[in-house]
């Protein structure tokens, strides 16, 4: 069970783009260069976030990706679930009603008590992430941190 | 983020397994034909269950595979670890010392704040499975279900 490792990536460009204030934008390229990834793979990354709602683009030679709203109310699982879908880690196939020991219909009307337990953990996942917003993340960095990301974000030397 | 398909066969068969009683055997062949699963397939991951722990496996005319310690200690965890491996499903890559906003050394001798959300919420997903036991499963099973799952798995004919 393994998430993209592009998750490390857009949760850092979020970080970054809500490091940079309301309304202030960036390009992938100046992402890319921020955090030394591929721009190309990290511009098409950067579109699952649009589509998902987290960030928007905006066109024109001052275009780029700001937050969609703000930091506060974006958690984590918003980034996650926009990288890597929200479909949950375990599959029930319903094994209980196949092979020779296959209960009856009628016996199955309530999911199986594994894949309930199954659930129960993924929700408990999600709620962790979900715990976190953009806004705590920031609030945990030092606070010098803000200023070095908006100087060195956009110091094009 | 997905686990192998084969997590809710070996739920199930340990769930089986359990119900027959102590000491009571199964082997890969009446475990594969009660619960509809290719025994070939189904044999190499009861395998798994037996390296890690989980189950204990003899052979002999009688052999076959028990539960290797009592349903009380046997978790979802230690399934789902055996059969997925124990390596979380976020990896820190240490973005924050790479590219233009690369932090200096000094300022990351403490694991980064994004990774240690990942790991919180991996670890309410495990704590989540480490609390449900083999013998609260079957806690939560019918009370006719035993005996009924004793009776089909032996049965022959």
């Amino acid at each position: 069970m393994k998430l993209p490792v592009s998750t490390e990536w857009l949760l850092h460009c979020a970080t970054t783009l809500a490091q940079l204030g309301p309304g202030a934008t960036a390009s992938a390229a100046q992402l890319a260069q921020y955090h030394g990834l591929p721009q190309a793979y990290l511009a098409k990354q950067l579109q699952t976030l649009v589509k998902s709602g987290v960030l928007a683009a905006t066109t024109g030679p001052r275009g780029g990706f700001r937050l969609a709203r703000p930091a506060s109310e974006i958690t984590l699982l918003h980034i996650v679930e926009a990288v890597d879908g929200a479909s949950a880690p375990y599959e029930c196939r319903e094994i209980r009603q196949q092979g020779r020991g296959a209960l009856p219909a009628e016996e199955c009307r309530r999911p199986c008590i594994l894949a309930e337990k199954m659930r129960s953990a993924n929700e408990a996942w999600r709620r962790s992430l979900a715990g976190t917003s953009l806004a705590d993340i920031l609030d945990a960095l030092p606070p010098s941190a803000h200023a070095r990301t908006r100087q060195r974000m956009t110091d094009t030397t």
